[in-house]
This record gives C-alpha cells, sequence and structure tokens, in this order.
C-alpha cells in the first residue's frame, strides 16, 4: 500500500512524517493502566459472576477502564450455540461453528473467550472473564496464549473455591437438582470433574461468609498492589467505599 | 448466588447496597466518548489497514481511547486457520473450527469479528476494524447485530473506494498477480465480487492522490461531527497536527 513514510514535512524540518501503528504501551499510558486479563475460575453458583461484576463495579468507581466477559455477552454472539445461529445463518453453518458441550465445543469456546480477552489486554483494559473453565488445560493455554502475546503478567487466574456443597445449596438456576436428577449430563462438580487451579494467582476462600464485594476487595487489592492500576483516584477523590453505589 | 443487595449499611442510612451492573454510558462518561464500530471495508490493496492504522494513530494522539482489529490480531488467534489449530488443538478440531475460504468460513469470520467488535464498541471504545468483507450480506449482519445490541449509530461503514486498477497495480502482497494466474481461486476483485455498500456512513474516494492520513482524517472529522469523540484534547492541546510523530 502506498505510504508515505520517508516524505519529511518542509514546513516542520525536525518532524518526519511516518507510518506508526499505536504500540501497547502507549495505549496504557493513555489509560493509565495496565491491560490483563483477570480469568475467574469454579463451579457454577461459586459466585465467580457476581464478585466479578462487584470487581468491575469497584474498578470503574476507581476511574479505571475495564469490562468484564461473560455469558451474558459471549454466549448469544461469539460463542451462540447452533441453534441461535441457525435463525440467520442456516443449518449447515450453525452445525460447523455453533458451540455445544461436546468436549470440542467446550475446548473451542474458551479458546475464543481467550482469544478476545487478549486483544481487549492488548487494548489496554482491565478485562474481567467470569466462565467456570473446569479444565486446566484450557485455562493453560489462554494462559501461555497471552503470555506469548504480550507479557508474563498478562494472566492473573482467580480461583473462586466455594465449596461444592455450598454451590449446590445455593443452586441459583436449579442446574444442580437437574443434574443430581440425571436431566443434565456431563455437569461440572457432579458428572464431570472440576479441575481446581494448582497455583493460581489469587484463591479466593468463598463460602466463609465474607459478601462478593469484600471478595472483589481481594482481587482489587492484588491489581493495585501488582501495578496494574497506575493511574486509578486515591481514595479521597474516589466514591467513599469501593462497591458503594449513593444513588447519584 | 448470595448478594446482600437490600441490606443497608448502617453507618451510612442514605446509602443502599445493591449489586450494580456498569453499564455502556458510565463506561463511555469515563473515557469521555462514544464506543462505536468503523468498519473499514474495500479490495485488497485499496488502503483500508493503512488509514485505519493512521485514523487509530490520529485518535490516539487526541488522548481517544481507540483499538484496530485486522489480520494482524485477529489472524493467529480467534479467526485462525485450521493448520494454526491443529498444532494445538488437534485435527478435529482444528477441522470444525478453523476458517479457510469456503463461503461458510468467510461468513463465520465476519461473524465473529463482528461479534468482537461490538463487546469493544460496548466497553466505548472506537473500534476500528480493517477487512475486505466483499459482501452486502454479511456487512448488513455486522451492523443489524450492532443496532440490536446498542444504538443506531454503532456501525460506521467507511468504503475505502479504490479503482481496481490501481489496487491491482500496487498489489502489496502480490496476490492479483497469483489471482490472475490462476493460483489465488475467489480472489475478490478477479474471480469473486466485490459488493460496494451502497449506503456507507461514509465514502472515502482513495486512489485520488491524497495520503492515507489525509483519507484518515476524513473519517475524524466524521466522528467528532457526530459526537463519538466527546473528551478529545482541543487541537492545542493535541500533537500539532494528526499524524505526525514528533518522535517523543
Amino acid at each position: 500500500m502506498a505510504t508515505d513514510s520517508s516524505t519529511p514535512d518542509a514546513s516542520r524540518p525536525q518532524i518526519v512524517w511516518h507510518d506508526h501503528v499505536v504500540s501497547r504501551g502507549e495505549r496504557e499510558k493513555l489509560l493509565g493502566q495496565r491491560g490483563c486479563v483477570v480469568w475467574f475460575t469454579g463451579l457454577s453458583g461459586c459466585g465467580k459472576s457476581t464478585i466479578a461484576n462487584a470487581l468491575d463495579q469497584q474498578l470503574f468507581q476507581a476511574g479505571v477502564k475495564s469490562y468484564l466477559l461473560d455469558g451474558d455477552n459471549i454466549r448469544h454472539g461469539l460463542c451462540a450455540p447452533a441453534t441461535v445461529l441457525a435463525e440467520e445463518y442456516g443449518q449447515e453453518l450453525a452445525q460447523r461453528f455453533g458451540l455445544g458441550f461436546a468436549p470440542e465445543d467446550r475446548e473451542e469456546n474458551i479458546r475464543r473467550i481467550g482469544s478476545v480477552a487478549q486483544l481487549f489486554a492488548a487494548a489496554g483494559l482491565i478485562t474481567l472473564t467470569a466462565f467456570v473453565s473446569p479444565y486446566r488445560r484450557d485455562r493453560l493455554r489462554v494462559r501461555e496464549w497471552l503470555q506469548a502475546q504480550g507479557r508474563i503478567t498478562d494472566f492473573v487466574e482467580v480461583f473462586v473455591d466455594t465449596p461444592l456443597a455450598i454451590c449446590e445449596q445455593r443452586d441459583p438456576k436449579g442446574l444442580y437438582q437437574k443434574a443430581r436428577a440425571g436431566l443434565i449430563p456431563h455437569f461440572t462438580g457432579i458428572s464431570d470433574p472440576y479441575e481446581a487451579p494448582e497455583a493460581p494467582e489469587i484463591r479466593l476462600a468463598a463460602g466463609d461468609g465474607r459478601t462478593p464485594r469484600e471478595l472483589a476487595a481481594e482481587v482489587f487489592h492484588y491489581l493495585r498492589e501488582n501495578k496494574f492500576l497506575l493511574g486509578e483516584k486515591p481514595p479521597s477523590e474516589a466514591s467513599p467505599s469501593p462497591g458503594i453505589d449513593n444513588g447519584e
């Protein structure tokens, strides 16, 4: 393509025009933070989505630019099932690219989410993801992809370690009950394994009575201590306390 | 999941704790801009990637938070071909989900890119994409997806209208030569159609001697006039002129 890389601007002899690609470091400087992926993993009902939302809010209130990828915004678009795709794209495309619950579908689901999360981190955002992601290998692949494309610190794995009994007792969507009744095959924690992270960056001992906000604050603290949040507002400028919505 | 939505904070009786999801409007207010997708479309060699990069740089220099999705960051990850996926994921997953050049593969390619671009716009970023995207129907689907998920103005289609003869003369990757020799089947503009947008938000009459920076500035102007850039620096604070890299 035509470029004018070597054409000096005669009126400004000290300035050389050239094609420049905005670097990740420049984007991060503009945003006042370092991008990363905060990957919440844990059983269905462990609280990961609630905690991730609370963290997203705390970051927002501190002036940090973040985004949350979860079932709500992934499941109907990027990782839609065949039934959803068929309406618009027809059966052939839907059957091939739509995601179900077979092993390769789950792998591809996490692969797509990891690929997108990497792009958000490269854009400089604190990127939160909340998916069960039960398999070590799938999470490791995302970690390695992020590290290969960016920095060694780009993947912050957060294990929301809520005992199965508590998750099953909460059963917010009635899924455990269905799984116990044999109505949902391959249900993580019941008929399919959850492979707990061996060395996550953060293990949240959830189910110990702390609120989602308190657990989120632990992750916020980690991000601040590890210099991901370079330009966040000091406490005096931010809202009185993370997680408080004062109705404004 | 356990929430404490209804638990008032006794020490601050006027403040009610509740689970709050950060809205798109709040993210945009924090960023000082309105998210959107600026979708560059045009023949291979039309200059869309160069112009998109120049725009990305101009936005950056004006303090606007943007990101560019193009072949460089999509092709090895989210929309990788089977050959790339096979190394890590094996043949079965690679053959099913890897993208080639069959009609349904091209559809899925644009679908995935559109899905991701929508997420970036929802995060509040000015999101640039640079792909040939030759088919009207595929682009229309992205437009409708964005509008259904967000606002009617979220899709800004930019037709980089460079005459085929000029694209072929440039032939930056030698693809036209190969296509003419019959070595690349279904090559857009040669053996496959390019369906020009009928009513794009912006038509760039490229190939008229203007530089990529000048063409990018036309898009920048559109974004400013249409109130996507609410908090960009006034010219006096920004770099002396968009597109100039003064070496700092």
